[in-house]
């Protein structure tokens, strides 16, 4: 783990100790959790009250939150510096350092020699895997698919054949790439499948979470830009393509050939219907069901989605409703009463 | 399988017969699909009426319901009487008995002489397997991870490192433990992973179903209490804690942080925020999305969820609306005429 | 690859070239992405524009639909044609060809010598194994299960004890089947497990997409007919049952003991309780949570779902709640002025 004075910590994030700089902290906590050895932090006001009671150890704010009986390290963006604090913390990580003996590794694939693969993992022909990444056990890297530098494939991860994936992409495990898209073609009762001959391309710097599915395109490939952050669980169909930096959080569903824009950010439980196009930017609100395109910049939100104004206002509107029947129905009586 | 008389099971749930004790009975079966030589039983109101065409060879009924021309074992809880009665026609357990020569135990785990570990399945460096407990083909137990007793493992789970398993716990296939929280923090539009150094702890008695992931805390733990039932496809974010006994079905989903309390149910495909706290013995409905704290005892249901009974009324009111169009065109017609 | 001439490709699919019959075709695009060497299709209206701008050598298009700048190949159906002629341009399957060393065949299990089975896989006791079939990397065959003939088990996959699958059977990587129903008898806090004894049951023809669950039955099978396709992250509870023909997109639960009749449609991320039938042909929008069986033949959306007709109407009536709020506010003030 780690031992550090305040000031040492203060320094890695460029930040000013108030308070005494010679703290001993040997370890990170939640504002509730941690205690006099810990360092921890605050970077959403709703946990502003809970800095008169918690027991840390000291903590990391920005500007114009104050702590007067903590020792407090001052920065800018208080969350990027706790990320940052959290590497300091780390303990080692536990992937593998070499190829084991007990991996499969076809012939003509190319593993580079500073890569390493686990046990049970399978490395299939054709296959490229970079250096600096480790293929952890179990994973399966298809045929001619190329894994690039600093990646780590978790645990039973599945990379189907003609995969692409950039560098210092990150795959959790048990998530699939390159399963086949969803096409059929039906005649007099018979779904003909439609085959799916196209790939997938992932960027650099992806994450991609735990049970995520990412189909091939039908033809052409399915793309995930650079930066982009995936959750669990989420499902990508065929010919999808995201742009840069867009995040999606668990659970989230994009029908075929949707095109998502940069920097989108959808909640969980999102879904999205096929050949729509999302643009940069668009903020989905969780479990929306998206019907149709959006333009740049939009935050939507509903099921059926709309902009989240609109939402908001139908939903104000459905908490009167009763009152609404009883307003008509006194106007109704009145009416009576007159004629 | 089983052969027993109507007695026997009788004797085993404690219930007693009503009719002919000596019939006997070979198997197990649904109200619909059981034959002579089968045992079935009647616990939700629904099936009563099937039990005039039910061709079983007996029938376990709680007080108050009548099957005068069929077999009965009568109990105080019929439901759970019938659990009984299938674990005395449950086949043998296909789980690996002992330690296969292909499995991979890491210098350093220790596997315990009456664990059994699977083909293929690895127990890496510094992990611990309890007595009695099967870690099944394909499953990855990461380093430093501890399994208790008399769990299974099936095949293709990923525990990751430092994640903590009491015992008696169920983990179906392919489901993940200790993936990484989902925490960026974004500066100049790049992602900056947030380093997720906390791990998991599940308590005992828990079920965790097929495909379902948890992650692993930002810092501290995301805990599983005691009793916990999970069904598949769940995802459990960074930090989530839930309080024993409770049950989650299908799909669910819970960001990061939120706090559940003890016996809460869930529906399938719920979704609650992050950040929020749902209290002890609180029941949401199917599907519904959860926006905020819940006290304690309540039932909720909708999207954006609400209180059962609010939900309903609007619901009502809904159907109504197109009648309140047309009462409000009347009055309007009305007044015109008036006016 | 492939490399055709444009008259060949139309005799393989039953067409007509209207062009240049001896355009050389040497690959398969997206309408906007193809070149002057690639074909592609139109079979959705909503990209009869960019027959325009499209630099597609050629282009598959059904009877009504003009393109007198390109070459066409006139079919009946042209999403079926082209799924025939992206089989002509697929690439080499890549799948596994013999029996892996390093795969585990239990004793007492079955392989056809026709059959594949790549590393890491097991094909446990009692299991049998098809001609043609190719189970892939990492996949596990529990058992006494039996996968028919000309299948392909893509890796990862988990297949537990006494599951009977079908011919032509296609299961993506990190699906599961036959993992334990969710169903547990609460006595004194205790949820006590229902013991899980049944089974699934797979036809002939059918897809299951990556990371899908299907529980087995309780007792008795939970029941996939032939033909049904299911995408990825799909939920299948113990003991329902999928007449043939049916399809589910992804992401979509059914609860348990639900009854799906033939060629029903569900979008993706449909809920379904338990207990409940829906009939043949049923047609369900995506995201809709079903409370209740529905009649054949009739399509649903919404949740809670209603007749899409009804869901439509309330749907334009909550658009307009505004407007009513106005026009009984005004009435409410003109009768007071009277008053």
């Amino acid at each position: 783990m780690g031992k550090y004075k305040l000031g040492e910590i203060a320094a890695a994030v460029a930040g000013t100790v108030e308070g005494d700089a010679t703290t001993i902290i040997l370890g990170v906590g939640g504002i509730e959790e941690a205690g006099p050895e810990d360092i921890t932090f605050v970077a959403n006001k709703k946990y502003i009250p809970l800095l008169k009671t918690t027991n840390a150890g000291a903590v990391i704010l920005g500007e114009g939150v104050e702590a007067p009986d903590l020792n407090v390290v001052r920065v800018a963006e208080p969350y990027a510096a706790f990320a940052r604090v959290l590497a300091m913390f780390a303990p080692e990580p536990a992937l593998p350092e070499n190829v084991s003996d007990l991996a499969y590794i076809a012939d003509g694939a190319a593993v580079d020699e500073k890569a390493a693969v686990g046990p049970f993992a399978v490395v299939d022909a054709g296959a490229t895997i970079g250096a600096g990444t480790a293929i952890c056990a179990g994973s399966y890297i298809g045929r001619d698919s190329s894994v690039g530098e600093d990646c780590i494939i978790y645990p039973n991860v599945t990379v189907r054949e003609r995969v692409t994936i950039g560098d210092r992409v990150i795959i959790h495990p048990n998530a699939v790439l390159g399963s086949d898209g969803f096409g059929f073609a039906t005649a007099e009762g018979v779904h003909h499948k439609v085959p799916q001959i196209g790939t997938v391309v992932v960027g650099d710097d992806v994450e991609i979470g735990a049970g995520t599915t990412i189909d091939r395109g039908t033809m052409g490939a399915t793309v995930i830009g650079d930066g982009c952050k995936i959750d669990n669980l989420v499902q990508i169909a065929h010919n999808v393509t995201l742009g840069k930096g867009t995040i999606l959080a668990a659970q989230v569903g994009i029908a075929g050939s949707t095109k998502v824009g940069e920097y989108v950010v959808m909640g969980g439980q999102v879904g999205l219907v096929g050949h729509i196009e999302v643009g940069d930017r668009v903020q989905i609100g969780a479990k929306s069901g998206i019907p149709k395109s959006i333009p740049p910049g939009e935050i939507w939100f509903g099921y059926p989605a709309r902009p989240i104004m609109d939402t908001k206002r139908i939903e104000a509107y459905l908490k009167r409703l009763g009152e609404l029947f009883d307003r008509v129905k006194n106007i109704e009586r009145k009416l009576e009463g007159k004629g």
